[in-house]
């Protein structure tokens, strides 16, 4: 029998809030029967979907407040207004108390990121929090890191990226030796910024156990899942991220309006309905929804705003993943043990030049 | 009648060489009778090909040379073998001596580049070129720089890569004053690396007549068409590009396999035969081919090395475009006129604080 897993709730966070939150929430425990949900924010809103869903209702508790962080709010302001008091931060709070192993929201990011920031603190080693995602492949799923929390940084910060994603990795995909690329702009030794060649040297040469470092990775080798963790700074993750769901939804929407303008293929349309699922299905944004915020003594998730119940569901799906397998742990191991591996290459490079 | 554009041809360049370089001449000369070509590589391999095709040998001259710059070699290498030599250098050395408008190569990328900017030089005001796209967007095309040349760069090399993308943009769409957008991680002004912000601030202030800047634009704006021009530094341009090419594979081909599954959208796809094929020829690499350099005392063109006479003979087509509407002199002035009033606003902004 596994051991209960904790999920604090931002039930207010998102554009809909409670009405896609506690139905979400409903979805997960279908599938993970041993969650127990602490349910934060209007208890007025939150009771009567709860009404709703009787299992749910069973394995939660409200904490309530009817303090939300708008999604328009500035970071700075939320941590003004909404700071001991908003949904959000005593969904983090519980974290932060030992009460839940995880807390998950659909709240506008900047504010979630910074909540969690100064309440949570960063782990030892790690200076700025990463955001990572999980990237449909044609191979099957990847994790993309940092999706756009911390602008540049130097190889030191690369390589606690890779080390942190490949430990989300390896819960994520049961590997226990996820491939770790670097996005650069050529897959040449001889390309790309000083600190990405640099951090790509310390991998090869600390050849870590928990993770197989191949090389770098251009951006059309995301989608080829030519490793199951990419790993770059936030401002050119966040674009490749951009770039792809842009172009996915440009295609998709190319295709439904093509498919409108005769009868024949609206016909082939109808009679291929089972392709059209399945493309949906696959580059479907509910399905890799669920940004983890890394690095933090504590599992944070970010749903997107606007989402369905489904979306947010797999949202909790992910976040429920992160604590059963104990993720926090993993990365403290990684982090302690191989930062001092990690330091004593980049002094053995020191020596010799 | 519109005046004569003369090209020069790298007719050894791409994977498959004159093969695909003079079937895809043809085919532009077919849509631009005013155009002269100077084909330049091997006799033996030209001339068979030249045979097929006697409308294009009538408006062609050979330049022999049995040296080819190889596709995997490096810059350095193709500097040192080729230059003086290869066909890629002559038919550089032709724009060089104004014997051709324009010059148009599939071969290496890097080799292009090294050699173009050996020989032909970077404009004054101008540090390193770019790589410019027309990306295929919601509402048309935009253009797109830069797509790898130059990794990183301060708020004046962003303000001369708009400048330059706009006169292209200009010339290929057709507008007086094309909407400019830098790319960035978040819309609002307080986001992003500090130089994306000083060359935002700039590009308000001085206001040209021959741009519209419009503000900072997501990566997922690159295909919603929001701007005629995006401008971004080489790294995340190339990362943006290749994200975007490998997710429209990536859709492409999920399709494929999905509508292969059953008889029922096996006769789908036949019967929405139309959809896919404007779906295809929408998204197609061919269709967007041609990466222009910008920032050079010439035009340079490169063609994707893997492609179709139909993508070369696009690859023409732009370079044609280029020369046709003197892109040079459009920069030239530009960058003479503005450069003045961009250093003046710098002047300002530095007596201010």
């Amino acid at each position: 029998m596994p051991s209960k897993v904790r999920i604090a709730l931002d039930a207010m966070g998102g554009d809909v809030g409670a009405a896609v939150v506690i139905p979400g929430a409903a979805i997960s425990l279908h599938r993970h029967r041993e969650i127990e949900f602490l349910l934060v924010g209007d208890r007025a809103k939150i009771e009567p979907e709860l009404e709703k869903h009787p299992a749910l209702k069973a394995a939660s508790k409200i904490i309530h407040t009817d303090v939300a962080v708008a999604m328009h709010d500035k970071p700075s302001q939320a941590l003004r207004r909404g700071r001991k008091t908003s949904s959000m931060w005593l969904a983090i709070d519980a974290v932060k108390k030992g009460e839940a192993d995880v807390v998950i929201s659909a709240g506008n990011t900047g504010a979630l990121m910074a909540m969690s920031r100064f309440h949570l603190r960063t782990l030892p080693g790690i200076d700025r929090p990463a955001i990572a995602g999980v990237w449909p492949t044609k191979r099957g799923e990847s994790v993309v890191l940092d999706l756009g929390a911390a602008i540049g940084g130097d190889a030191h910060h690369l390589v606690s990226l890779a080390v942190m994603g490949a430990a989300m990795a390896s819960v994520l995909f049961d590997k226990p030796r996820p491939t770790v690329g670097l996005l650069n702009i050529g897959t040449e030794e001889i390309k790309g910024h000083e600190e990405i060649r640099e951090a790509g040297d310390r991998l090869r040469a600390v050849n870590l156990p928990e993770l197989d470092y191949l090389g770098f990775v251009e951006g059309d080798g995301i989608g080829k899942g030519l490793a199951d963790v990419i790993v770059t700074e936030g401002f050119s993750g966040n674009i490749a991220l951009k770039a792809a769901e842009g172009t996915a939804r440009q295609m998709a929407e190319l295709l439904r309006n093509e498919m409108q303008r005769s009868w024949l293929s609206k016909l082939g349309y109808l009679l291929a309905r089972s392709a059209f699922k399945a493309l949906r299905d696959k580059m479907d944004p509910n399905k890799s929804n669920g940004g983890v915020f890394l690095g933090l003594n504590g599992i944070v998730v970010k749903s997107h705003g606007g989402i369905s119940s489904e979306g947010f569901a797999y949202a909790i799906d992910v976040g429920y993943e992160m604590a059963h397998y104990d993720l926090l742990n993993k990365i403290n191991q990684m982090l302690n043990r191989e930062g001092g591996a990690l330091s004593s290459v980049q002094t053995a490079q020191e020596a010799v030049s």
